[in-house]
């Protein structure tokens, strides 16, 4: 293989203390838990309302929902595309709620823009280079999602490419390696998170959901996470997840999500965090 | 995992024979063994000049060459773009050679198109499912090599994205998997390849180079991939390897090429087929 | 492949409630968190006596020390054999610690069952049927490595010819499975950790050291451990890591376990578990 | 990871020609094509006897059978053990043909070893380095499988293990390695054979079965095989695959094998070799 010059903005190097992202008075990577919960796909008005009233409800302060989504089949349900970013907005206008949603194509950055509070990139986009470079132009946080065939070297390499276009406000997450077993959808890469911490200055949040695909080991995981100091969590939850459309098995019922929270701060006070949930609301700053 | 529906445009089930796509005289697919050979990148004038001058003194009828490259890191060499579109519609016109390259964003489409005679859509955009419904609008070939983490499955599923799109013009191309072996650069699926010709219709090549990363195996795994079934191979060539901008340990000098052409006749007789190179120039009708 | 009856008696199916294996009066496997620590190999008296006097004091119970080595290299450390088991034996009468090494050939079996509480399987062993039936005919109890290239369903499949050989003290270890990412060693399947203990009722314990081949990483995988719900940890200890002959990269400093201890404590506690090394010593009752 | 000498008795370093093992008038590792044929397992003497007049008919002059198996669940099959090696013996005298079968175990030696012409080493057991040391000191031909986990550095510092004890011939045989594709059972790393012979003076065999574990693709995994370089294969067959007590999905039909071994022949000249099977017997030598 030819010789591949190192990141360097990305490094522990180029900055020792720890990148902390304000968004929308949460403060990301710093001594607080970060936590996002939602669908993986924005369905219907009834179904994104009664997911974000619950969780706003629970003090949670991020909604995820996919309104693209990249599917391995065509046949499977695709998004509501720009209705299902009106969504988001309605909900987060009504409960307060901040939005990370993926851009899946640079063609559609524009039109998800001014509905996120974070963009997303998803793990089949983390090696679209040109698309990186387009991104790291934008002034918004940008959570990166490693790929699941990457090494953390070529995910902080990723990273570069958008710090490189000026945008600092990048999120690194974890959501699992795809290896020989099969037993889990993924594989948590947990000593992975641990690794891109100390090789790097950015927040890393874990994404147990994708990587287990089973709702019935997101907790145990997600307390790993945040043991193995996870800057944050990415949640699925859904209000049916028996007829989801998309990622059924690994979406939480809300009152399974309701049921950790007292868990997760319980492991975030033994490692000396607060949880982002758990706080009062303060006032919008991003 | 929710359910998946399997492609069914992609199956021998929609369709038992071989298609067989017809560019610029050379049959992909049927009882035919295409060639492709070129640089990883286009580099410079003097560079894809002698390149392609000595591959179609060969009988060569394709060059392939980057102009856009994604590259693991921002640090190298990101490919000479338009310019390097430029020179290769150069050559193509003095040596009458079909041109291959790739395009690495939607936004590049409409830069690329008029300069190339296949549309190679890279590994790293395989799942990029918004990309593949555009690209599957356009009425040129299209290369699609396999993602270094998808199955044979999900490589169907994204050339199914294609065909929904009307573009029934689909080459396959396996260019190896990433696995836990580091020894070659990737692990060339070589009955992966026969997997994918049982299940689909479609032509499947091979690309001995990025598969093993190493010149000195490009000769045995593109004769097992001839003998195997591939129905075309695709391989890294340059006039100076040791000083390429790219991929240098994995590109044959040009008299190594020169070299392995009878080996790969022999092989590909033994196997019942011709050899694209080994024609009359036939006139173009793609 | 061919129909595979899946396990019976290492089923949560068998049996539903936890199995807690009581070895020197610890408790693996239910509430308590079990500890072993020590070098990867036993090199010297001087060495051992250090490591085990050190471990002691701080209420450690366990040593771990490989007398047969399995290495990839005929050229590297093979262990001391014979010479080591005695070493081990000196120093658990001195300082009361329980020992935990590896019995690496079924031809050795009678050669190290004296000189241990509990047997090892290494990963290496895990698919060595011939010597699982064997060794579940012992009566003493067996730490089952996984393989690093087992699924679950496997690893289990390996537990069950232990079991019907009669042996039922049975603790799965997780110590990292082999994956295309060599950031670290190898990869810990923290969810399958959390899997392994839903499909099963047999304890499972984690070995942070050979999964992330990494001191630095030892601790923040070791708390994820504790707090995806692993039975114990096997952690890799050395007074003098530098100059180890055999892992010594993985291997902690002597202060640095001991700084460890607190914070796992705290995790243990916030998982509503005691800690072996914690507790006052019991009568010896295995 | 601690500094790994390397292999130097298996380098070309070492030993710049290729080893030719002569068995029973066969030369493995020339310019002949060795090629053993026989069911995964024994299973009854008429089962054994069909199979083995058949592929004695074709010219075949080794016959592989499983006596003592490694079956990944205790409720399969185990092999015929004694039984079984016996009617290896006697279907090896009726139609003089040469045996190879698996030690499953070094406790098992003395038992197999009268039995059979070639010692054949699981890939389970390839990282079992105190068997590999005893059975170093056989005077034996052995067959090293592969480990589906093992790199091709680990592969040959196996075989150094084997010659270090005094054995020097030895067969390698590359069986497929375990990738995140389940697609088929294993991915057969057929560059893998190309790098083992560049770095090693042994004779490295192809196993299509275990590869592919799907019998309509062993033609073509074989045929690359052959192609790619490789000095033999090693395929099962079966009187009847459908009702095989192991492997049946990846044995051949007995008319398989026979419409195959043309096409073989003409590869394999192709590629300047001739063939075990399409030569008259010699005089044992071995």
């Amino acid at each position: 293989m030819t010789h591949q010059p190192k990141y360097k903005l990305a490094s522990r190097q180029w900055k020792g203390n720890d990148t902390v992202i304000d968004v929308r008075g949460c403060q990301i990577g710093g001594d607080e838990l970060f936590l996002i919960a939602g669908p993986c796909a924005v369905e219907s008005e009834e179904q994104i309302d009664e997911i974000a009233s619950f969780i706003s409800n629970l003090g949670i302060k991020f909604l995820r929902g996919g309104a693209y989504k990249p599917r391995t089949s065509p046949y499977n349900f695709q998004g509501l595309e720009k209705e299902g970013l009106k969504l988001l907005k309605q909900v987060s206008n009504r409960y307060n709620l901040g939005i990370i949603t993926e851009v899946m194509d640079l063609s559609l950055l524009d039109t998800v823009y001014p509905y996120t509070d974070i963009l997303q990139i998803g793990s089949r986009n983390m090696k679209n280079y040109h698309f990186l470079k387009e991104l790291g132009k934008t002034d918004k946080p940008i959570m990166l999602k490693r790929g699941m065939d990457a090494t953390i070297e070529e995910w902080l390499l990723a990273a570069e490419y958008l710090l490189l276009g000026g945008n600092e406000k990048v999120i690194l997450c974890e959501r699992g390696i795809r290896t020989f077993d099969s037993s889990n959808r993924n594989t948590l890469d947990i000593a992975g998170i641990a690794l891109a911490q100390q090789l790097s200055h950015l927040p890393v949040i874990s994404d147990p959901s994708q990587a287990t695909g089973n709702r019935e080991l997101i907790g145990a995981a997600s307390k790993a996470s945040i043991a193995g100091g996870a800057d944050g969590l990415m949640i699925e939850v859904h209000n049916n997840p028996k007829d989801a459309l998309s990622d059924g098995p690994q979406s939480l019922y809300l009152n399974q999500l309701e049921d950790l929270l007292p868990d997760f701060e319980k492991i975030a006070t033994a490692m000396g965090k607060t949880c982002s949930w758990a706080k009062q609301p303060e006032i919008i700053n991003a």
